[in-house]
């Protein structure tokens, strides 16, 4: 079986265990672990009677829902099939451009989707090497400065930024708007950020017509195989997306669980809580075991390491079934860094267990 | 609320109706009204634990049962989010040709997918006028030698055709292979045709590498709220359009009673026993109320009309909560025909008793 080019593949990582799907502590995918809430199975479940209908291809209620909770009229939203669905619109759209500029290393993704269309891509590449004199922040800041003075036209940003892990500077991003023709922000992970939002440029989309931002539902609230992310801009170009795909996208079950955990505040109060603690944990431990996390305010870290990543990957997942995510996909980053969800404290500390026992092995 | 441009719009029936939409006797979409299999809900139950991992990217499971039904290597099959997303690339695949023909009257998605990609649409009509004199199925082979002849190189069907119920000579779109580029067939209602799949071209794949077949699993067995279909065609073309989507675009669940339900022998045998004699019901129920049903051989009747659809279709719902198609979405057809879904006998005698009701004081 073929090494995947995504986190989350458990079938290849069962095959090199040795074991079932099931049995591997799965570190690869940047999943919420405390998920999926009670009540996005209860709402499938009450909903199972519902199949035998097609979905509403307006998806009123999720957009009621979204248009509450940020206080934006309900046509400003489109709910996707995975936000991975409408990356795809995105970057149609930014085909029409000249350029999209795209920061690497990025999600292997955004690549496949740009290259659909025929998009002309310009990477900017983060200094990582500088990284290890200025602050992770600093090096951004610098990167976006050289993307403003560039000439192209369209840009795909993500915020929280996958694989480093690091909040955009929104006052930068938003003095991009008045250049750009198409901005478009991944916001996958901003849900772990902050329980007030903040860090989203969601509250510049009325201003901004060439904003759009892609929100997911699925990481959040561990429903990746449910499928669920929505849009958010002008309701001109969303309405155009929608002539651009079948009328019903997005899967009812995915519909009525969406709409029960987006008010489950119980759920989200609980996830913030863990985060910052257990992820600080994780960092340290890491540190202490001799690797090099960087700093991340989403729920997974980077991290680089003296070790050939592919082997330590290889022995975690023969020694401990644990899967790690190589960098593989990233071709800026190579074989000494990886990426890991930050898990329950205990999952945490059994993947720092694993390590201390796989490292040393591994190390010249 | 406007009125849909498809079957199955249950809120905007409710709203009309003055009931909740579960209240709705729905005979606008086509679906077979003894599912969804138990082994569908079963299986879904099953696979809530799975919700938390992404889906495989080669959905290689499903792949594997299709590919012992079908008698094809698995690599030969693609599954899609509906065959309405399978649709979406088909007709990216026929808009890089000169033009595309198209039997109308046709299913409207068609012509959104086509146009999303700026393809050139060719129309042929099948002469209805004609109909009333020849056998449905001459003016069929008469369309389609006219097709044959034009100078056209993508060609866009649908067997059994949707809305006319009819299946296409399978010797004569065989024959249409070895001149066109490309020809696309949508085979949503096959299923309900026959248990031995004849009429379907699938076995025609292997020979034709211009030939691609689409399938609906969410019709024949009652799921289109869950969103799987199939594409059959040369593996080249199926990773293509892989590269043109998100890699996870087919839901666990979907796969999960997907897997199900294509090896629930039971309920195809109940479909199949119970399909043929009540839809012989229907259309001599309707032909005894003065109205025109059409021969067919999938699981709805397009039905010919003297009076008003529009008025016919709102007093159904306000008087009955019955929902019957309209066919103002098919513009070759204009408001003297609807369309309905066959359903179990006691609904069937249900609509005919509703439409005897009706029909007199709508009758000039």
């Amino acid at each position: 079986m073929n090494r995947p080019r995504h986190g989350g593949n458990l079938l290849w990582a069962a095959d090199v265990a040795g074991c079932s799907p099931n049995s591997i502590l799965d570190f690869s995918a940047s999943i919420n672990p405390w998920g999926p809430p009670p009540s996005a199975i209860a709402a499938i479940q009450t909903h199972l009677g519902t199949l035998t209908s097609y979905p509403d291809p307006s998806y009123r209620s999720i957009c009621q829902v979204l248009s509450k909770i940020h206080q934006l009229p309900s046509d400003w939203f489109l709910p996707g099939n995975g936000s991975a669905e409408l990356l795809t619109w995105a970057c149609r759209d930014l085909a029409q451009l000249s350029e999209t500029g795209l920061l690497t290393p990025a999600f292997a993704d955004y690549q496949r989707a740009l290259q659909a269309f025929q998009a002309q891509l310009h990477p900017f590449a983060l200094d990582l090497k500088a990284a290890w004199d200025l602050p992770l922040d600093d090096v951004l800041t610098l990167t976006l400065k050289r993307v403003s003075q560039s000439a192209i036209s369209g840009l795909l940003l993500n915020s929280p930024h996958n694989p480093t892990g690091q909040l955009l500077n929104s006052q930068q991003v938003e003095s991009l708007l008045d250049r750009f023709e198409l901005v478009v922000i991944d916001e996958a992970f901003m849900d772990f950020v902050s329980p007030d939002g903040s860090g989203s440029l969601i509250p510049k989309v009325q201003d901004f017509p060439n904003l759009v931002i892609l929100r997911s539902l699925t990481k959040f609230y561990s429903l990746p195989g449910l499928r669920l992310g929505y849009a958010i801009g002008h309701p001109d170009r969303l309405r155009r997306w929608q002539q651009w795909r079948d009328p019903w996208s997005v899967n009812s079950l995915a519909i009525a669980a969406g709409i029960a955990v987006l008010q489950d505040q119980a759920f989200q109060d609980q996830t913030w809580q863990w985060l910052s603690p257990a992820r600080a944990q994780l960092w340290t431990g890491l540190k202490e075991l001799g690797c090099y996390p960087w700093p991340s305010v989403a729920n997974f870290l980077l991290v680089a390491t003296d070790v050939f990543v592919p082997m330590l990957q290889e022995q975690l997942l023969k020694r401990h079934q644990i899967l790690i995510r190589d960098c593989l996909s990233f071709p800026e980053l190579g074989p000494h860094y990886f990426r890991v969800a930050v898990r329950t404290p205990a999952d945490n500390q059994q993947l720092l267990t694993a390590l201390a026992d796989c490292l040393p092995s591994l190390s010249a």
